[in-house]
């Protein structure tokens, strides 16, 4: 068997460039596209059809060889078409996992050790999405494929490919998948481009809202980088969009909005004040009765005694209010917002009740 | 009946107050609250029950007195529970309107003419929302209750107050809502808070997202300003917030929003490269032949005629990612983005495919 | 010019069959295809090419006309995609209308024109669609579709095709959607299939669930039936779906799920318990105060003499839960469905394509 | 300290009674209310203030001592405020668990070990539910609250209460969060309340679908039923339902639609069709191939090489259309359903507050 080209005639393989400082050019990561090809209609991993099974193992395994061959970062597993249209006529347990045989754990192990055998050390990641084109795709968002690694025991071999369009479609801010994956000490790689908050299918924008991406990049500086991960631009040009210059226009927005994100996070890191703020927030926990909880030593008989000695405790403000302030000073610190500008006994809206 | 509290013991009527240079001061709008109270647990001027469709019209006529008396600028009519819970138990057609008879249409007609009759000059604000407390509100959105005001033929008796909150709760963005209302002749106010986007209730937060105000600003300015309406902030302090300093640095937030966006909105309309970039998409209209369309004359049959005449129309690209970077570029014109960022060759992700 | 072949190289024109008793066949309804081929990416009555716009009535006036042969019963205009992708490079003041010039206006009253010069007598339906593939339809919904037509003063020439799929992508129940219509004197057809409650985008799979499709039919007896429109099979096959009987199955299932939602309906109806407690809610409008308050007759000084003499208003409970259940004992008990009602072949809606 | 009553001056602690054949009655489970007072206002096991924590670990402590003196059969931890209103105060880390410190991982810890040591044999429940009133909380659905008892060790001290109103604002299906708690060992209770489909908060109506009540059943059967959990009654009863007899109403509608799910899915189960669909689905695993990829024992090398051997895989139809139309038939052909069956005195759950 050679490796075939896909439905479309193209692109099996897809390779996000990552460009080297001098002309050292290699792959952010690799792929295989497994979910355009009708073949591929029950899914790749998890199609109820051994054939297809096998037919995907083989795939990956080239894609893989080949990402290696170009020495590309990393590898990674689109979900595609791993999930269901309906559980009706789907064996949940026999593709997703219950408590013995289950079709996907065995594809992730044999991708690992495959991985090793051949001496390739990119990080394997997974890209969670919730649907489309399937109803449900196992790989939800970043906690539902945590707990199916751990579970299979392979949490230590993956990490995620997060895209900011899947996180907002599963329900999720695009920070808090982030952060998710980050917490679980999975964040790998960022696939840049996000949705349209009115609209329900993967829209696959390049991102422009310096809001959004100073979060992300808030994120990515937590996280001490990406290395070996990146960025990688996955957005799709319009249909609407035909000019050749359109192609150019659109990525380099897309970074724009980024490189600003990663300015401004800096920024707030450096001042340092958000920090401080959710410091103080936990302060009551940076004391012995905190230490003791943390470690695991304080049982309920000792936090009741606690509670009846303390009585009813005392409870600040969130200064919600606070932080989208901050966010807006530093979002415009070039444009030092010196003076009130709406807010003097002469102007506008204020309400009384 | 003296007009009681309402069910919390407070606020039966609320003002939203203009503050005006000097000591004048007078309210932005009044308005009645028909839905705290469990007698308005069916709506109020669309009640299944008549005495409550009285006293609700008792209630509209006080509060629109005393606005009048205090020199109110707007009356508004909030929703509330002007909708249904289940169609199973309601009759549309009657509190709705159908063919002849409509409750709403009459308690609106009364309310207009009982306005005119104490000259209250006014404009009569109607706040369009989807949902919440009940399952639908018949004022839905922008476009659906300008449906019903013309079907009542009251469009030139009401205005709309639009709240971006609400807009995204019906499925649209706040900038469309503010545009349907302003190209049917109804932008009369705007309610300036925002929710939420992954959040499916009205969280009635303050607006901090620069671009929406940006895009918000210029409708305003497209409809000339809002007078005799303007901006009230309706927004909640949250459970969360709890100090005094809370309330001002929300406010004093969301109308630094609110500035910002006015002078980015001002900028992009006197740069003027986006309405030329809109002007260009259409001016093959700007002929001949698009005037006669414009005007009504042109039928099939020529425009069949013009068709064959022209053969495959050229359809030029609809520059839709160069409007996110004009947008980046106004957002950020302080800080002019002079050097090319993250788009060197030595830079990070491009894709290939 | 003649009519070419669309992008995907087939259906320009699309029927759906009536089927009736004996051999006379005629289409329910006909259509021109005006989306998938690239000259129609900015939409066709909307675009912003004028060309494009000549085209559309090109194509629309041959369609017209081959039904109006065929004998078909309506004619279909597809929102496809007039609507916009963003604001920012929109003149929605230009195509949807603001004051003076429209083109979807002018398009739709050339269209109504043509109709009558021909001699079609058919309705002329509009199928509204809040999204896909634009970020935002022109004909959202029904309310929205409504207020054009009136503000176009073309509310007598247009009836509307309402999808069930269509209604929930909009945030309405798919009855929600068909009362509206109806009470609007708009309901025309009904595009027979449905949605998945958690996909957010056209799934277009046939109605299977039987108190969705009693809600369907309790509108379309209200209504005193469909004709001249009818139900049309617009659901998709599933890639995964790749049988023959599929096709079969699929069908029976639909018209068997829609034949159960009538007799149900009707049982309903017959039975009268629902009506009845509809009824009771509103009879304190059956009352001479009532009568008055329909006829415009109260204004709000008459309604606060009332008020006051009334004092607090009572207010009953809504009995929201004995709908369901009585929906429960109807689903059940009055249906031993034993035979196959309706695909037979004397028996309405199949689709060709 | 004694245990004061929360912020509306009742409910403490909350009893879902199963009242059992005879005059033996015992709480079906036992909770602590953890929101409602303004203390709670920062959450409770995950509250930034330490004194909140101690306080809630007290409240824990007595509701469960409670709960076993009475004879309860579970405990619930309803999560309440366990979240966050924006990530920009919160820290994640420190509250959900990253690597080494977390406080929620603890308070579940203390009161597993609170549990073993007064004896109390029933089972630990978490109600996983996404948002409301947080914008995010921590046990957002089934495999999200897996994910962090997997990583807290604590995987087998509980189970899930799940919801299906809780399972839809999650963006799943019931069936799905049911299935999902199933196959990962985790299915405990179920909190018998369902939501409105186009509602985006937490309506806790009565479940009256009974297509979603048979596939209910269908997991409760396959999980072996629920002891020593059950269902539990938690609808809301709605502001505009006023008389006792709806209490009664919506009660029995409730048990009646679970009634006829459980005759339905037993019949399904009976009959063996749909089950048998899918076991043919997946009969390509029933081999030895398959027999060595469930054992872990194929490896890409292999797998490669059986797929180059068989050539392009034969995918056959996944019969979707099948199983709408064989839930239509079981769902009315086999339930002549004459008499009321659940609402007996003897039979499950009633609430009491």
């Amino acid at each position: 068997m050679k490796l075939e080209h896909s439905g479309r005639g193209r692109n099996i393989f897809r390779f996000n460039y990552l460009i080297l400082q001098g002309t050292k050019i290699h792959p952010l990561w690799g792929t295989a596209q497994l979910f355009v090809h009708p073949r591929f209609m029950h899914g790749a991993a998890t199609s109820s059809e051994l054939g297809v099974y096998a037919y995907s193992a083989a795939q990956v395994k080239k894609a893989m060889e080949v990402t290696h061959y170009l020495g590309g970062e990393n590898y990674v597993f689109w979900g595609g078409r791993e999930g269901y249209q309906t559980l009706l006529n789907t064996d949940m347990g026999r593709e997703l996992g219950s408590f013995v045989n289950y079709i996907l754990a065995r594809f992730l192990e044999a991708a690992a050790t495959y991985k090793k055998k051949i001496g390739f050390n990119g990080t394997l990641l997974i890209e969670p999405k919730p649907q489309e084109p399937t109803k449900h795709q196992y790989d939800w968002d970043a906690a539902t494929t945590a707990n199916f690694l751990r579970k299979y025991g392979l949490i230590d071999e993956f990490k995620l490919n997060i895209e900011c369009n899947h996180a907002t479609l599963s329900g999720h801010s695009c920070h808090h998948e982030l952060e998710t994956a980050r917490l679980n000490g999975l964040l790998g790689n960022i696939d840049a481009n996000t949705g349209d908050p009115q609209v329900g299918w993967d829209t696959d924008q390049f991102l422009t809202d310096v809001a959004e991406s100073t979060m992300v990049m808030l994120s990515v500086i937590r996280n001490g980088g990406l290395a070996p991960g990146g960025f990688n631009f996955d957005a799709k040009l319009r249909r609407e969009s035909t000019d050749v210059e359109d192609l150019f226009i659109a990525h380099i927005t897309g970074m724009d909005a980024l490189a600003r994100g990663l300015r401004n996070a800096a920024k707030l890191i450096e001042d340092g004040s958000l920090a401080e703020l959710v410091r103080k927030r936990y302060q009551s926990f940076d004391t012995e009765v905190g230490a003791k909880i943390e470690a695991g030593k304080a049982d309920f008989e000792y936090l009741e005694k606690k509670a009846m000695e303390w009585g009813e405790p005392k409870v600040p403000s969130a200064k919600q209010c606070l932080c989208p302030e901050w966010m807006l000073l530093f979002l415009f610190t070039f444009t030092p917002c010196s003076a009130p500008y709406f807010y003097s006994p002469y102007n506008p809206a204020v309400f009384l009740f």
